[in-house]
């Protein structure tokens, strides 16, 4: 065993004795308080004034409430939630007939079946991990951003023109869709996808308690398409992801090569992997016929002594993959081992080619500290990895380790700063891209203890904004989130131009437009009285601040009642809703945009609408009123 | 026509006569714009250092998205959404056993019937306006909030011992509570609560289109017991409302004294009113057995010329109602008016016993500026009210006033400031308490627009920070928020004091503790195997970080699931989750806390559940399977 082995041994039985003794537990508990103290000082300027704008974009997870949030940076302010995989009150997603479209239409068979026996036609839930933006040229080019569902293994887009959420597809043979990233050259292209969980391939109950039987899926999604390209059955489970500057390799780790089922048969070995897929070759396959189809999808075998992929051992459990802007390394975060491992993509052609020893595209181990979980990169040639255990961030030179690794004596760690507490993911500003500027960097940490007021027992996790841009990191603000500051991305402005009032032939509102056509209705205009078909009932309006153009409409008990309300006003943040009290009926109509939303009347009486989205002095009296005439007794 | 009734008319016309026009929507749109400039210069300290703690607690509305949010002031960080009326992905509300017992124990039945015909067991949305917390003796105790919902006629209540929703309680006989307060002395006591909408008494379909048998009511909700005490039928349509610190009245504009049921008809008259509720009164007709009961609920007639109520007419379409902390005045917000309306408490009684003019009450009238909505308090004399209009806050001074009023040459308006656009609501440190200090104003602002970086159609709201603690108002911050941040309240930290974990005696779980029971399981030792009665399974576990008692279990294909999961962990802020992948289920368990959620198991094959709630540097490794066994074929 060399002293470098030894060393990953030792780390990784402290850890593990220490987990099993609850001492890890401890750690996490108390480790960054007692490693605090007196706030870090002030410096760089987070506080803008009023009115004054950001210079960036954070687009941020949110982990299990399954939105999008917009930030801005270095602001931190909150500007907006995208509902994604979440049932939301306020926009109507996941009730308006638009949204549950997207909602349901990528779901599998199988899972509609499930759904239909809970009463159900989609998922209300959603733990959306990882967002990311489309790339062309190695650059965030603002088209879109994709984002993760672990808990209901789902993929979705969302447009940045308008900043919602216009596709979501169930990947198939996968279980609970973890790592994702989006192909950084030549574009956006392929959106790849780590399934977490071990399970059998053909998943109808057959097999059981048979983990031997089970398998893991990297998947390929066509961005543009938002379908599925291709399956890849690895060896291990998958956590986190990745992909290089050229187009030609991407990368996942696997905290359980063991295929373990428990905690100690997961942590068992003392290595673990990253897997390398050779895009070109997969494609070759799969072109060639070389796969099995299953659920319509191509799927081909890259378990080890593939050809398709190769396996280089981590030191234990590693979790964090991330490509850095020079183009060239890929750092793997060792999570229970305290080195993260650097590869060098020049080095991978020879593991497919010659049969290289995996561990040659190796090219820097270095020893950062407790739990390295993920690194963010500077452009500047450093990376800045999150230590959980040691509730810290380490600054260290990415070529220094690399001659370290060779033999010379030079100690790649610049700086380390403490957090608060137990930091996950991070990011910097274009820090996963080409143009990594340096300017800030984000510590999302997962717990918050006695860094705000006491909320009571549920506490907010804690995200810090650290300025990177001398040679000392500075916490320089804390900022509370609400479950969970997963990941993020942070975005220069100068990337990203939404549009500020709908166009009116968007593909949202095509259904609409459709049937609108066949009843011979201009949605633009309104019709004024219901369109009758049989127990369907069809309700046109508009809106113009402060009148909905119906003050009226009547429908029997029973109906099936479809409301189409178009919003004529083209201002500016002239957002108006429409919400029928005690209906449970609720949704968004921002500017010159159509939604729709379809219920069943089953509620005689005079009911209200009303627009719940402020919009005028005399908000309050656009209303109208919706008669439902009784069922005859 | 007095010069001052001339000065109403002009007022309203110009508006109305804008209106119409669209000139006042324009004004909507650019006034604030045109208004503002650079941004004021920054006072005050709002931005804290890292893990320096606010002074105060904020407690938001959010209007459509339906929740509680909970915020620290000065530095306007969210520190916790509260999931109310709402559903929640991430901690399960609208799923868990626990949160649907809340969500459908206060449904009336006929709401249970229209909602079973849509698939549902409880409403998805809701409209949260007004967040307001329990009172003892004038000043805020800790105990509760309370929260209205427009869109479906509910008041909630939240524990602030561990800052969740407890109580919802549907309305019977009312529609569409608005305006929400807690009775201020002795204690609360009354939850007071305006249905806005008007509609038929008996609303069952039998009267429709009949505007003038259409009623509103006003409601008494006792506080404690979340349940109706009495309700009044009122003339004219109910809009905000608050109560003196006596204990001796309730207040409530109304903005349709004309019952309009469309805008030329709503603003035709050039007064409406605040009705005056004689608490005293009403309690002793109720007692007299002076009432109907509908839904249970005893109904007295408040209309005109009841003895229970008085009518003080008021400028057009008065909209907010608030009591200044010096106990003694009420002030009428007047929206269509340029006025605010001052009322003396101590010359209520005189309405009452001699039938004195209902306008004698009114002691101040000055004119303030366009569309004012809501004023707040310093506790110094001063009144803070929003400027809807012109995108200004006027500060005043009630006192000069009210000798304005009385003829002396005067001016009340000390200063005005901008603000970043079109505000409604607005509130002060501890502003609506006899404790009001004075130090910072929030101004709620219904449009962002130019203020943060464009986020496409939908923008967020601005909620501004502003400095009163001098004479000029300085606003030093701009803080975005999601739809919508309607109303506040702003609480010293010292009157709240949460928890940090779950008493295992919580009523909340009390459900599990008697199934639990029944089954001869202990809740904190959880069950090795699932216990089968016919085709409902209970599951119990327990989680330790980083793993749940469970590693596996087995149900069959079909069965009705309950999982129970008690978290052992004691330690602050270690909250778990549980999440069954590809079922649709979440939910948090915070320390000590039992969460429960049932479903149907129509999915055979290995399924993993894993912790959601991210806890230890193994927490990707705390996860478990279930298998359901295929059905039989």
């Amino acid at each position: 065993m060399s002293d470098k082995e030894k060393s990953w041994s030792i780390n990784r039985r402290d850890l593990l004795g220490a987990t099993a003794g609850g001492a890890v537990l401890a750690a996490a508990g108390t480790g960054g308080l007692l490693a605090s103290g007196e706030p870090a000082r002030a410096a760089g300027k987070f506080a803008l004034e009023p009115g004054e704008l950001d210079e960036y974009y954070g687009f941020w997870s949110s982990g299990q409430t399954g939105e999008i949030r917009i930030l801005g940076v270095p602001s931190m302010r909150e500007f907006m939630r995208i509902p994604v995989f979440n049932r939301c009150s306020a926009t109507g997603w996941g009730q308006t007939n638009e949204s549950l479209k997207i909602l349901t239409e990528g779901l599998l068979p199988e899972s509609k079946q499930y759904l239909k026996a809970q009463g159900k036609v989609t998922y209300d839930n959603g733990d959306l991990h990882h967002p990311h933006m489309s790339f062309t040229d190695g650059t965030y080019d603002g088209r879109y951003l994709f984002a993760n569902d672990k808990a209901n293994t789902r993929v979705a887009r969302v447009r940045c023109d308008v900043m919602k959420c216009d596709k979501i597809i169930e990947i198939p043979n996968a279980k609970d869709i973890h790592g994702l990233r989006p192909q950084k050259f030549p574009r956006t292209g392929y959106v790849f996808a780590n399934g977490e969980h071990e399970a059998p391939l053909v998943n109808d109950g057959k097999i059981l308690d048979k983990p031997e039987e089970y398998v893991n899926i990297f998947t390929a999604i066509d961005g543009d398409e938002m379908k599925v390209a291709w399956q890849v059955i690895v060896s291990g489970n998958l956590d986190n992801c990745d992909c290089d500057y050229q187009g030609k390799y991407a990368f996942a780790t696997s905290y359980n090569s063991e295929m373990g089922m428990n905690l100690a048969d997961m942590t068992a070995s003392e290595t673990d992997h990253v897997v390398i897929f050779d895009i070109k070759a997969i494609e070759e396959a799969v072109a060639a016929g070389d796969y099995q189809e299953l659920h319509g999808v191509p799927v081909v075998d890259g378990r080890k002594g593939s050809k398709l992929t190769r396996y280089v051992p981590i030191p234990n459990s590693p979790h964090g993959c991330n490509a850095a802007p020079d183009k060239r390394h890929i750092v793997i975060n060792g999570k229970l081992s305290p080195t993260v491992s650097v590869l060098d993509v020049e080095k991978i052609p020879a593991l497919f080619d010659t049969d290289a020893d995996p561990r040659s595209c190796v090219v820097a181990e270095p020893q950062l500290g407790l739990g390295p979980l993920h690194t963010a990169f500077d452009g500047k040639g450093n990376g800045y990895t999150t230590l959980f255990l040691d509730s810290q961030v380490a600054k260290w030179n990415i070529d220094k380790a690399i001659r370290a690794y060779a033999g010379e004596d030079v100690d790649p760690i610049i700086s380390k700063v403490d957090v608060h507490y137990q930091p996950g993911h991070n990011s910097t500003s274009m820090g996963e891209t080409a143009e990594a500027d340096g300017k800030w960097l984000i510590s999302m940490n997962k717990f918050s203890k006695d860094r705000f007021l006491n909320v009571g027992p549920l506490k907010p996790e804690n995200e810090q904004l650290i300025d990177i841009s001398g040679d000392e990191m500075k916490v320089v603000h804390d900022g509370p989130t609400f479950a969970e500051p997963h990941d993020s991305i942070i975005v220069h402005r100068s990337k990203v131009n939404p549009v500020t009032v709908w166009d009116r032939n968007d593909p949202t509102f095509e259904e609409a437009r459709k049937q609108a056509a066949a009843d011979g209705v201009d949605l633009e205009e309104g019709a004024d009285e219901p369109i009758r078909d049989g127990n369907k009932v069809r309700v046109y309006m508009t809106s113009v601040a402060p009148t909905f153009s119906l003050e009226k409409f009547t429908v029997k008990q029973g109906d099936e009642v479809t409301v189409y309300v178009t919003n004529l006003d083209d201002i500016d943040d002239l957002t108006h809703g429409f919400c029928l009290s005690n209906f449970g009926i609720a949704m968004e109509v921002a500017p010159l945009a159509t939604a729709s939303v379809t219920f069943v009347a089953e509620r005689p009486g005079v009911h209200w609408f009303y627009c719940q989205w402020f919009c005028h002095a005399l908000h309050m009296e656009m209303r109208g009123r919706m008669f439902v005439e009784p069922r005859a007794a």
